[in-house]
């Protein structure tokens, strides 16, 4: 951390400073320039945040220079780490496909969107049982009834199975049938359910909270990684700004700069930052493009029909398409389309 | 409802939205103009939510027309409401503050800052015993232990407590021991806690979600209210912008948007949205003159010592002034402080 | 500045910061730390701020650490400033009320806005001539006539005129006609009209561009301050943000921090920054409670029939409102209302 | 226009909102639902724009529904267009990169610069001889000096100049030397700058203000078309959001949908979004990977010695990088990298 004192701060309000410093374990290191001084905080960040440095007499400013993560940190940690679901690797060398529908509606729907996730290419089968809506009075999902659907589609598909939790109490129940757990962008700040998957065993998907910094997600990483589990896959769903031609603003900046800040693996959602089947494609190649480690899909077989989001979802004619972008793209970025692995 | 169809739309373009409609057990009225046709829809509106109106051949743009809230909408129930804590008003007549540490950290930090409150007009105490904060690292509150700290103090000083809840498993708890419970802002849309404080049977104070609309908010106050509380205060505590001068933006616009739109009191948090002292009484003054229905307030006896928030706490010298703007301001908006009821 | 090493940096490549700046014309000082070396910058920061310093090896972040404005700064002028446009002051003692259509249309509609402005205790009168339009189709303002129907009405009225200028070849024009001189929003980093402006020696109120944060917004005063004119007077009039439910986002707090910052006085615009007729009053109310020098306000004798921004203008019944607004809260704030000298 | 009325608006509300339109030459159809009327209103709608209409008696809410924009519109002209720039494509069948320096600084530098850009495949050349700065203080372009630098090193590599224009008085001169008049991010709404540079007869390219929504900047490119003049590039170059990890924050997204909405092509701008070269890579081959017609980036032969956004410049190790992504991406995309014409 490091303290610039206003031009009029005296040699007192320095003193003090130190002071404070030494008092909550930490050294303090004086510079003195022609108009400013200024100090440097070596010892324990978390610490020095509960000071009241900013209100001490004579502070201009505080300002932070390491980052407040740690675990999820690539500093500590240079190298990309892959995290595998069910056998499939999601991480720097592939480019992994996760699609199904938003919500598991019947056996059969939910089926015949993993077929058709399938053969565009992916590999995961992503469907909500538990469905986090801004309207009470909207579909809530089916709960352990959707669960169990689920793997009654994995088993006749081969594919591992990616579902939201929304609370803390469900997380044992979810993890016993899903192969990885995902938290949604509303309670990407929800630390008792961040907690809960931590200690669950399973990998998560963590997505960006709508509003959320990249450091503030990075943080949010950290709470799950701080109860033990590594396996996290940070998950660019779009944020909230002014525009509102798009549902949210797919930030694909994210991308290379978490990659950069951590060795977790970043993939994007395409389907809910738009809000539109017709940017789905466009988003997907750009999201291989700028080379995120993978991609998350709505498909549908009766969009029209759907009891969620239906107006996003891909429909048939559009996954030849999809299955072209997972064969075409990822060699120009380095990497291949991430495989099933032989049970 | 009402769908705008495209120049090119044709005929069957209309009539397959009129069943699709028809369908879902709405009513379509057809106005064709010269150059468009516009389609009222009559009907429940989640349900045709869930259709795919928007992907039909020929549609342009489907647009709301009715506001998706119901028991918090004033269309629905045109007097405001007064919410009474502990027999305290919040309300359209008064002004009521709140004031309290950010965090319950000793008996001792807690009564003085208690003391500090009710002298500069507070007639509830406010106060975390559950903190939900960004970094894992920083200090999470005292749980049940600041529970019975707040319980002592209300016996000492007679205010009513106002504290903050975080996991639904804590609800049945929180709600013994407080007299109304808080939502924070990173909670404002984890759905099972609303619901789960709309069965508690407490009054419940709702902050908006930093980066919530307003009308998400009022979903999400509607999520407490279906499960039968309608005893639920609003508080506006600054949104997420590209500013970075403050903490968030104060939307003090926010007030009589939402007074108009809904029946529920509102009031404002000074305190987090600046996230600076030296913000919180011109903020405050604001905020009374705008007309919200009472502030809530951040006091700590050692800002320098606090472990959560201190540089936003108001000290012993604020508070003179803060007491002249609860005594002065109230009146120039028609409205008097709000007092503690005898015993 | 200050720049922070990665924790890797050698020696090296901290000796090769030090060379750039040296050869730059500034000092550089190294505190080592354990984990971190951090580098201070003496010197001309302009200059500094060209160096690819960030892109340095081994350089981790660079902060600025003093403000990039100079003139318009408090630091080096404590004294809050008072500017006076044909005698009527605004600054710290004074609540100033600017009022009046915001496009003159006719001689009759702004001479009777006036009136309804000057009965409500305006003593300044705002109306535009030159109307900056997001549509190429809508009303552009009356130019040079609308100038004249103003000083016709000033002459009628007394009141001196503020009226905004958008094109640097119309400044001498408008500066002829003029007390003040206005920038619009859009116009805020139209750096060579802030040139032209600050050439013009009449006073300038120079409004918040939409998405401009303060600093932006201080720098764009420094632009006109360095061609020697001090007689700046700010006006926030509502930022850009995610909530649809008001035109813009009125940030409140942007009053007292710039207060902090700068010594130019600031107002407020509450009819641009609400963008509706109701919440003019009460968004009046908390910006001259929260400390404003002034309030400029949109008034029209019919605004239904209103060749621009109608929606928001108050009307007769509105102005005994306005009037006792600033009879009685200016007191609270320890202020008068600024009154018309006698000619 | 789209008309809804309170439930509580009464026979005489609907008559009188009919009769107001009527006045205004429009028509009105009413149509009654069960709790709702609607009126559909056509005709001029910059002449209903006018009206308060949404201030009437028993008015709920007035709602667009055609956009504002004709010419610039998709609507109106369904095949995109392909602007040429000196012989240069910039359309739906090509990806044209452009680029170059963000600053003309000297002859030497221009060259080299010109020669790296060529050598990475690009086929016109960006050089900014006029900039817009924020601070007053920072370098402000060598003007009429840098233009000539240009067309010197025009005719040394044969590559068509694109250069930025910042008052509408310098117009016709900068028309004289470029091939293409740049209007940059904060005149987007410089309206008498727009209408200039409609009528001076050069190719222009419209990046989008940093706070622009979508529609914004459509209204903005109708005002250049309104002069008379269709050969309109849009630029996206990133939008202000919360997120400070980047400059800005690239809308991607905003590519597909105003393709969508207007036949005018749009290009990318890698470099200003991200404000990092490390972004420049990844996010140009997003660009081209989600459709865009082109991108323009800065390169500078020596970064850390350049007056203007060093930080952000490819330097020569990067080139190869690009140019192999101006072979490989464009055909997956069904495009192929415009080429240099024959003189």
């Amino acid at each position: 951390m490091v303290i610039v004192m206003a031009p009029e701060a005296t040699r007192q309000d320095v003193d003090a400073v130190v002071e404070v410093v030494a008092a909550a374990g930490g050294s303090a290191f004086v510079s003195r320039g022609v108009s400013r001084t200024i100090i440097g905080l070596v010892g324990d960040v978390a610490q020095f945040g509960t000071l009241d440095l900013a209100g001490m007499r004579g502070v201009a400013d505080v300002m932070r220079i390491t980052a407040p993560y740690k675990l999820v940190s690539r500093e500590n940690h240079p190298d990309r780490t892959t995290v595998r679901v069910g056998g499939v690797p999601i991480g720097p060398d592939t480019v992994t496909l996760i699609a199904g529908p938003c919500a598991v509606e019947t056996p059969d729907q939910t089926l015949q969107a993993a077929l058709m996730a399938k053969a565009a290419g992916a590999t995961l089968l992503r469907g909500g049982a538990y469905k986090p809506r801004t309207s009470p009075y909207a579909f809530q999902g089916l709960g352990v009834e959707g669960l169990r659907i689920l793997t009654d589609v994995r088993e006749q598909t081969g594919l591992p199975i990616v579902t939201e939790v929304v609370a803390a109490d469900d997380v044992a129940t979810v993890a016993e049938h899903a192969d990885m757990l995902q938290i949604g962008t509303r309670n990407m700040q929800n630390f008792p359910l961040l907690q809960a998957v931590g200690a669950a065993g399973r990998p998560v998907m963590l997505k960006r909270g709508m509003s959320a910094t990249i450091e503030e997600w990075l943080m949010a990483a950290e709470y799950i990684a701080q109860r033990g589990n590594l396996d996290i896959v940070l998950c660019e769903r779009g944020i909230r700004t002014f525009e509102t031609a798009t549902r949210n603003t797919l930030d694909i900046s994210a991308v290379p700069v978490v990659q950069r800040l951590s060795h977790l693996p970043v993939i994007v959602d395409p389907s809910h930052s738009g809000g539109r089947r017709d940017l789905v494609l466009p988003l997907t190649r750009a999201a291989v493009a700028v080379g995120a480690d993978g991609v998350i899909i709505d498909v549908h077989p009766h969009p029209e029909q759907a009891l969620c989001d239906g107006p996003q979802a891909l429909v048939d004619g559009d996954l030849d398409a999809l299955a072209g972008v997972m064969r075409d793209l990822p060699p120009l970025v380095g990497r291949t389309a991430a495989a099933l692995t032989p049970a």
